[in-house]
């Protein structure tokens, strides 16, 4: 399959290059040149702008967010002139941007399948996302082999694109729920006594298997927060994301609430360039501990 | 050894069997005789009272709350005569009271070693609790032989006997996080279309693997809270031992503190005999979901 | 003076009329036409459009929220063909855009001075408004007769405009968490045996005087919320603005936090053109009180 | 008439004393005997013990807390030597245990009334107490004159005693309700730039006339915590009494939750010995505002 990919930062990389390694003919865009030249290194061709991209059989997209994608892929004349008949985007944004951009894309003929994914760009290099796609099942089937190319496994959340958006703005509201109730629980260990450390090994070992107790937690009990792998900052970007969908659909989110405080209070001591495991300082800081003991 | 059992609840009965089936002499005792009857056809002795079963080698006790130990066990004339050198309490009670009960023992010679446990009846029956446990070296490699027979693991947490108990408070206090989290999620998504059954299979095929998120995230997509594996009114019990934990240790619990409110809720609406996982229905009711679409 | 006035809502109306009656010759606009006739029969004049206004000496605009006034008066057209020297601006808009409307005001030349108001449309009509203003000493005192015609006392807080609506949306936001607590006060005593008529009457008459308590207090405790006097949803607009303002300052609000949540949740439950005193029934409802006892 | 008084801190001597004053027989007994000789040179007569004040036609009693009550005046022994015949509790203490002491009262024959107060010790000095009374209308008409030589208002509050210890726990839920409030929106308007000393002046001469704003407000604004009128301890301790007075009646109260972490932190940070109003020091510090700009 002859496909356009857009957006070449580090999630992009590496599932473009999954795209290329499969055999398929992949045309690359990236705002800076230096990922570009990565991929055509690897067999990709190079586009000379977005509208050669959007000539390909299927366009690929994973975009920063609501802003880039407004701009860069929801232009009328840009969408007037393409050629091709499928956007796959891929990137986190709002549900309420994916229904315009559905609709958008309906008015131009083209179709539009959300895919979200779940996973680091490790997981992308090694073809392990979990890509969460809604769209027609005509649209799905015939963005399968790429989904193959790029993850582990891909669910099939419903016709209307916006609903992977609500699905994937849903698990990080809830991934970042889970960091501050380890927080917290930390804090009460550390200030009672028990080594946060000893904590984590309990529960990973028990109740909470899987990456994020693990992942988060050796980071909060090692008080050591760079190098970030998922931006404190993008943290509160996600979960203004789940607040603001909770809000159009009348929900009320306290734990969201209580969340977008912290982050607040994260981004006002300095911590705004750090990972999101820094949301556990906030604990610390409340309790007054200074001196770590992990 | 020869073991003395003190509480066969729901728990303390598969956990009795157990040391039984380990070839250990058992000598039970229980408020109620009907469980008591039922270890001994498997092989245990019955105790006239609690103070024969304080003359075994080992004493394990199993009772349900900080009113229950204080009430049998932090007696000073029972334990002025009691021959036992060991008692291992394996009862979710307060560091508070883990704390003045090892100094208690201590004052009458006799060995504490707190070792609360996490997992279900079925968990115990099948021998794999994981245990928290916190003493002396001493005194933990004395019990060893008795949670093997119980445990599939057991976590040493240091010299203090209530750090076991900070441990066990802390992981129930994240059990119910996670229950909270979901829950709103649940409700975003349901409210924005997404059915929460797809939700649940996207986070526990991915990011959220283990029986929690599997477990609670079942009943509350089904809406379905009966029978109660863990009950709503416990749940706000052991949500206070943590608020209280806290509190001791001047350490501010704000998820703490928006679960007991929820949960003051959900006893408000009724729930409290129901499964902790009820307390979704706070959020439903919230956003004023009123049929459900699972 | 002759004063040109924009916005002629309950609030505008009873303000352009004070200036009438003053003396001042005032040249009115509005979107819709009865209000300007109505203002016309007390000695107004009416103007053809916006850019007639925009030639009085004095500008005096109070429209309905950031929209409108950046629809309508921040129009670089608009406002270079202007050649009034001061535009007083008395909504109730976001400290952003009221610095994003001064600097586009000084670039054409226009003085720019916010006056946001404290106070209901029959203070305006009475003349007993709070006015919160602005902006240079030279430009207050140019509008100084004005805001004597139309106020009871005017506050200077500073030479940058934005202060005033600073100012103007901390004391909306501490006014819906005045409500608040009292909701949560008056289901605490209606629960537990005390009307809730009695404690306000306790409040009022002692550490809580003023309008605000005795205001929403009485409409809290008859359960009564109409007519409006101040929109549920006009409120969820407020706090929202003081949650945006805090966060561009990287100020966590948690009051504002639980203030946006039950807000969602009285306009979930049908009470967005009620009262915003109708917030209470989010209180009373967490309690499962259904029979009202006041 | 003879009265008894029992507890003479800062408030129970400020309130015998205007009882000596009014022509009042007082006996007045204290556990330390400083204020004790201090009331005697007013014209009071001193007690050998409590027994003896017991036998007083009233006596009236102004201790600490809940602890200080039930020792020193529910002993059944105490109760049936008493030859009183009514009680009258000014303390501060749960609902629940006025519910208990009246009813210990009504088995040995002795009448109880509740009647806490709203003021401070000035203000009892100057007979300006607010009562919140609350017992039978006959044992009210009795205590009316007592209370009209301490207060300039009593209300009556109904037959159950325990009524007038709802109210007076609420209006102190909502008293920290005010700060909290006022902490976090001069916390905002410090960010912004605009002085909290103006916000305050504002919101006193509008909108919040009264003690409490202007009073709490003065010192946060200041960032001057002592000499504390009211310790930040004991507002902790009033705190958790409408939690558990909630909590007992079913009732969530988030914003008394969001208060209880507040004074934890604030007591974590070595405030507790301060004035209540240092609770405002949470918001500056979580806004990371480190120098004082008032």
């Amino acid at each position: 399959m002859h496909v356009g990919f857009i957006g070449l930062g580090a999630m992009g990389r590496a599932m473009a290059g999954r795209l290329v390694a499969a055999g398929h003919q992949v045309t690359v865009w990236n705002r800076s040149p230096e990922p570009v030249a990565e991929l055509v290194k690897q067999g990709a061709r190079p586009a000379d702008g977005i509208a050669e991209v959007l000539r390909s059989d299927v366009v690929v997209s994973m975009l920063a967010n609501d802003a880039a994608v407004e701009s860069l892929l929801l232009d009328e004349d840009a969408l007037a002139a393409a050629t091709t008949d499928l956007h796959v985007n891929m990137a986190t944004i709002s549900p309420a941007l994916a229904k315009r951009a559905a609709e958008l894309h309906g008015k131009h003929g083209i179709g539009y399948v959300a895919a979200p994914v779940l996973g680091r760009p490790e997981a992308a290099a090694g073809g392990n996302l979990n890509i969460l796609a809604a769209g027609s099942d005509a649209l799905l089937d015939r963005a399968a082999p790429l989904f193959d190319a790029m993850g582990r496994h891909t669910y099939r959340l419903g016709e209307q694109p916006q609903l992977a958006n609500v699905a994937k703005v849903s698990a990080n509201f809830m991934l970042f729920s889970a960091v501050e109730a380890f927080a917290e629980a930390a804090t009460l260990a550390e200030a009672s006594g028990l080594a946060p450390a000893d904590l984590l090994e309990v529960l990973t070992g028990s109740i909470f298997p899987g990456p994020i107790y693990s992942g988060y937690g050796s980071m909060i009990v090692a008080g050591r927060y760079e190098p970030a792998a998922f931006k404190l900052a993008l943290a509160l970007k996600d979960v203004n994301l789940a607040l603001d969908t909770a809000a159009d659909a009348k929900v009320p989110l306290p734990l969201g609430s209580l969340l977008r405080d912290a982050l607040l209070e994260s981004i006002a001591h300095g911590d705004g360039e750090r990972d999101g495991a820094a949301i556990a300082e906030t604990a610390r800081r409340h309790a007054n501990l200074t001196e770590r003991r992990s």
